[in-house]
């Protein structure tokens, strides 16, 4: 066993459309970097946050601390404890999943050191306990996928029950991030206190279940025809700067379909190919920057690995 | 080109528990018989109607007229027109698509007088007719299986997207019906009339998901946890007589999974072999038999042929 790992855990996009709540998928990029190492003490120690101002180094505090405690408490540690090093590669309150990846990396990085016996389950478990920190509730769309990678279905919360779906090798992922902040328990609170007809529910179970269908048999075209959402998109849609006019350009430009990813403000998009990809990321900064914004993009196939310790 | 056809059009199974207006399975039995035979003179008349007293002959107000109307519509008929007798072999108002399979029965039948040149979409497009004459609004979730056969997602209904989606060899179907009858259109006010919260829509877009998910990879057990409904079952329950006693006695007796059929009162049940299907129609039948309640049962594999001419 090593006394030190660096572990990466992505970013992820969940929602997906249709699926509030119960789909979620790994990227390529961006993702969390952990270092951890083994020492004496019993319990966490945070020794240093890089690249992001706002989080502190109190192991109760931060999502990192939280799921790495939570992983301790399960593994045989004999006494002993964990320093950890956080660098965040990627904003917070983007959309992308960013409290998801910390506690990850925290979960996983605790693994690794102490004999990986916990299932992705049992990682998934300790990560939400940082997730819950952070949000206030445990959903398990974004640490689910960061864990295991690919496209993860939650069927149900309690207790889990965790689905991998098949990702036809075609698909790729065009994230556009405008550099704008939603807060997601407001996003949360917006949704929480709608109530919904049954029409609105039958779209999304048409949807979802036309989603997964395509998954399973690598229709991308009917993939495309499944991205839609009229659950949470239409509460969630003023929340995010210029969207109506990003996901007509992104449609407009080929991409097979097109939602908020997570809370927002990041977009999400689908496309078929690398180069549809890229041409549907352009035309969606270009949405983004007409209305005053500036964006990042990330563009490429789903993250299949999930989080790794690194070489 | 036969002059006189008739065509035997299944029985079917909504919403399946989470798939509200978006899945339907077709049984092997019962279903209904339509007969029909080109005549000179243009329309649709209905020289008979057996085995249901309540309906009547005339074509414009029975779905078996309206539905073979709407396929002369669309087929080469050359100013001919079909006298139909429809054999009524299901119960009215027992939730096992009775006015549906009749819609079919007629449109398959004009389509196999008049050169077969309709598709699945189209025979479900003139069906629908019949079907929203009788219920008041045009869902496919019983037509769509009638016609095609097998399990079917309804993704969206304007357009219509139909996706057949694969039925595991091992399944097995139990239908319950028991004498009492439940008014479609009351049963579908109940549940137009609520409102519903994210949560109970999120628990629903989880199990539709993984029910899809688990009829592609053949997982039962996946299949059995999925045949949960947050949404629409506990509104319709009290519509059907001792429906807790009858679901629980189909789970204890192994059933994967037990819900209402379609707007009920016939309660659907699935199993993984012959053996247990048979155990989980015996409990379901002494269940609803303790609550003063005659039943009758329909066990088999689904039906994947669908509607059909026979020889």
């Amino acid at each position: 066993m090593p006394d030190r790992v660096r572990v990466f855990a992505p970013a992820t996009a969940s929602n997906l459309g249709p699926g509030f709540d119960v789909l979620g998928l790994a990227l390529e990029r961006p993702g969390d970097l952990v270092e951890a190492e083994i020492c004496d003490e019993p319990g966490v120690e945070i020794v240093e946050v890089s690249g992001a101002d706002s989080l502190n180094t109190n192991p109760r505090e931060n999502v990192v601390g939280i799921a790495a405690a939570a992983a301790i408490e399960r593994l045989p540690v004999a006494g002993r404890g964990v320093r950890l090093w956080l660098h965040k590669q990627m904003p917070l309150g983007s959309g992308l999943g960013s409290s998801a990846a910390s506690s990850v990396g925290g979960a996983v990085a605790v693994n690794a050191l102490f004999g990986g016996a916990l299932s992705a389950d049992d990682l998934v478990a300790c990560a939400l306990r940082g997730e819950a920190a952070a949000s206030g509730t445990a959903h398990a769309d974004n640490v689910a996928p960061s864990v295991m990678g690919g496209i993860v279905l939650i069927r149900a919360s309690d207790p889990l029950d965790l689905i991998r779906l098949p990702v036809p090798d075609a698909l790729r992922v065009v994230l556009v991030h405008p550099h704008a902040q939603v807060l997601t328990a407001e996003a949360r609170r917006l949704v929480a206190e709608r109530r919904f007809t049954i029409g609105q529910a039958v779209a999304n179970l048409g949807n979802v279940a036309a989603l997964v269908a395509a998954l399973h048999t690598g229709d991308l075209a009917l993939l495309g025809r499944s991205i839609q959402d009229a659950l949470v998109e239409p509460v969630r849609a003023p929340l995010v700067p210029a969207f109506a006019e990003v996901k007509q350009a992104a449609l407009d430009a080929g991409a097979l379909g097109c939602s908020i990813s997570g809370s927002g403000p990041s977009v999400l998009a689908f496309a078929e190919s690398d180069a549809l990809a890229d041409a549907v990321a352009d035309v969606m900064e270009a949405a983004f920057e007409s209305a005053g914004l500036e964006s990042d993009r990330y563009v490429g196939p789903v993250n299949t690995a999930g989080a790794r310790v690194l070489a």
